[in-house]
């Protein structure tokens, strides 16, 4: 299922272009890590780059913590911008703190500019979570200096993920972990895989009123209708303000693909307060997005004339977009698609359908064996969707300790997240307004009540975590 | 330093030719696993044996426990026809028996009769830890087949630390683990790199009297002695029954490595009945062989008179031996000296050294750079000391749960073991009267109270966790 794949590559709700504004400070350091931690049948080593900055360390301490965040699928300045809860606990706790960026991701690429070369596969070998955790263990061994220091895990979406399974499989290394919006259980056989798409539906249906996730569950007919003839797909590019015409089904497909994606993308920054992922955002954008569908609209032409409108808050909140690029809906994102689309096609098998009856999705049907095909033509690579589950447990967390699971019930992805504590030592918390990973984000006059609770919250825990090291 | 390494060879206390003797019985299975498991490079596969013994479970439970030995350094029917608390636990507690044997030993060669092609290093590239523990997690989730069944590893030795490792990585997989004297912390900078040889010493001293580790202390100056001129060599070679004379300086270590590694073995197997490791020995074999050193020897002579006397209990208690062949100590073993060589040069870096002027040893000092040198010349492998310290965690196990870890204060490698439990779910059960893993063995008569209680301890415990699940 293309288009929720594609909805799956944008799990990330940061802003691009936020680097520029630089909110934070920090030193850009390189770190020299194998290519291959798990074999010896290569010496090769390449660099990973981190953020780091010991301005709030108190020197007089010989035990100041380190705040680690578990760089995900972009450039890692782009997360330390966007990551300001880290650092207002940092200056608060007095911790180094360190931003490591992912393998394959930002600046840190094994083979430099040849890295994604498409006749070379084997430099994607490499690419996985085990050699990615293992950068991070050695990165903060070498920070450690051989000295006992509480290092605390920090991570947002799959940099959640990476933090959670960090803890448990190096709880020597990292004394716990924040874990934000991290659905790890976004795996085959351990969610439905229309988890997503029933979350972002409610969130559609509730924004405002039930018409506008009727109004868009209705639309797909719509659009088909409407571009079945020539002049159909010519006023369909023009309603939408399309920068490149539908020109056959290939287009049709990829313009209803990122409709949906679109979708997904608002139900995870429904913040509470303007932002700019891909697009510069009002607050709360589903509700702005569905006032323009708070109407059942009787015939397809006024609906998708509403829907147009209301597309217009994700694509022109600012009125500069001259035209919906809807063939590249990553341009200019520090995310990096590509990546994450790798990683998808090894070992982040996350299955995805829908269907049409009891969301407001097309209807699709997750297909394995079609998934794999497209990802060797692409990459060469095989998928085993049951790599993670083999090693990082699923649902059986019993014996894990020390994470804080936080989830916004607003976020489509809180449906892979962990919702109930397997024991005491996993804590669990559940943030009934909030979107994707809010409670990482830099404190904000208007957060929910909810929100800065839970942040209080995660903020006593670690500070425990680091009292009992 | 050499002669320990070799001692470290033979961290192994089974009995050669028992497979022979099929107290056990089983089925020889197959299963194939990937080559590398962690890395999406190739497709290969191979196949690693287990066995396998269903006649205890109770068909009627559906929740049947699996006792799962963690395959080590050898044959893996010789580890099943030597561990008979697991058959006998098996039979009380009605649990399906799988003996899973480690890659690159007995049968389970990735490149068949290739695999140790000196002029194909490649070929050892897997030979890892993890590779191995993902090897018995594959093989775990297949027996399982979708089953919730308690899986309880099981392991002796390097096997007794891949079961504890398994637990603490995979405690999805196995709800705990028996880590029969397993000395995860002979590792660098983990344990003084003498605690084998002073324990040894001590074993000796207080078999008999300390006349004995004074005389074996004092034997190194007097075979060196003996040995200068080409008559003296002539005379060690006629005392002492060697197959080969020594010749050179060479023999002459060699023959002294020996001695080392025969002094180390015979406390690990120090056993309270007869036992046939490497040779037939009697029971309290270090007791037996004291007993010729039991007096001062007064000149070199007698002192080398007396040890060869001594070493006759080790190399000739049957009388069937006709001469010492102190250059190949292993032959006819079902352990697998060379498999262990391999592993001690990747991750298994354990550093030994002695000071003669506090253990009977010569002294030796530990060489990292040497022994790495040593390493790429025999196998083009370059020893990693540090990795099993950043994946396992050395001596911080705060996070660990449900391992046992037994040891016998009379085994030479307890020094390396977990003697202090770091928390309340890690049992720590010391056996003041055990030799190597005595309590994994059949039980027997003339076992001393302390391994028949900590037998029962472990029972206990292990109950427990299947009655936990």
């Amino acid at each position: 299922m293309f288009a929720v794949l594609c909805g799956a590559l944008l799990m990330l709700a940061f802003e691009p272009g936020a680097i520029a504004e630089q909110k934070f400070q920090y030193a850009i350091k390189e770190f020299s890590v194998p290519l291959d931690h798990f074999s010896f049948l290569s010496n090769e080593s390449f660099s990973i780059r981190y953020l780091y900055n010991d301005s709030y360390v108190d020197k007089a301490n010989s035990q100041s913590p380190i705040f680690f965040y578990t760089g995900n699928e972009g450039d890692i300045e782009w997360f330390a911008q966007n990551s300001g809860f880290i650092w207002e606990l940092a200056a608060k706790l007095r911790a180094l703190v360190v931003f490591a960026e992912h393998r394959y991701y930002g600046k840190s690429m094994p083979f430099g500019g040849d890295t994604f070369n498409t006749s070379k596969p084997e430099h994607l070998a490499y690419f996985t979570v085990e050699q990615t955790l293992e950068d991070y263990a050695l990165l903060i061994t070498f920070l450690r200096n051989g000295q006992q220091l509480p290092v605390v895990a920090f991570g947002g979406s799959y940099g959640g993920m990476l933090a959670a399974w960090f803890r448990m499989k190096y709880p020597h290394i990292v004394i716990g972990a924040l874990a934000a919006s991290a659905p790890i259980l976004q795996f085959p056989g351990l969610t439905p895989c229309d988890i997503f798409e029933k979350i972002t539906t409610s969130v559609f249906e509730t924004a405002y009123n039930a018409n506008c996730s009727a109004n868009i569950g209705k639309s797909w007919k719509a659009i088909e209708s409407l571009a079945a003839t020539d002049a159909g797909k010519k006023q369909l590019g023009d309603m939408f303000h399309l920068c490149d015409p539908v020109k056959n089904g290939d287009d049709l497909n990829k313009f209803m693909d990122y409709l949906e994606e679109v979708y997904g993308n608002l139900a995870m920054v429904n913040y509470p307060y303007n932002s700019t992922f891909l697009a510069p955002l009002p607050a709360y954008p589903v509700r702005q997005f569905c006032y323009y569908l708070k109407d059942l609209q009787p015939n397809d032409t006024d609906l998708l004339a509403s829907l147009a409108s209301a597309l217009g808050v994700y694509t022109n909140y600012t009125g500069a977009s001259k035209c919906v690029d809807y063939k590249d809906s990553n341009s200019g994102a520090n995310y990096d698609s590509r990546g994450w689309d790798i990683q998808t096609c090894n070992q982040m098998v996350m299955p995805f359908c829908a269907n049409n009856s009891d969301t407001m999705y097309r209807t699709s049907t997750w297909d394995l064996k079609k998934f794999s095909e497209k990802c060797y033509t692409k990459f060469h690579l095989t998928p085993k969707p049951h790599d993670i589950l083999l090693r990082y447990g699923g649902r059986n967390l019993e014996a894990a300790s020390n994470i804080i699971f936080s989830n916004g019930l607003l976020d489509p992805w809180s449906g892979g997240g962990v919702l109930r504590a397997p024991n005491n030592q996993v804590h669990v918390i559940i943030l009934p307004e909030g979107a994707h990973h809010l409670d990482l984000r830099q404190s904000h006059p208007s957060d929910p009540a909810s929100v800065t609770d839970a942040r209080k919250k995660e903020a006593a825990i670690i500070e425990q975590w680091i009292r009992d090291f």
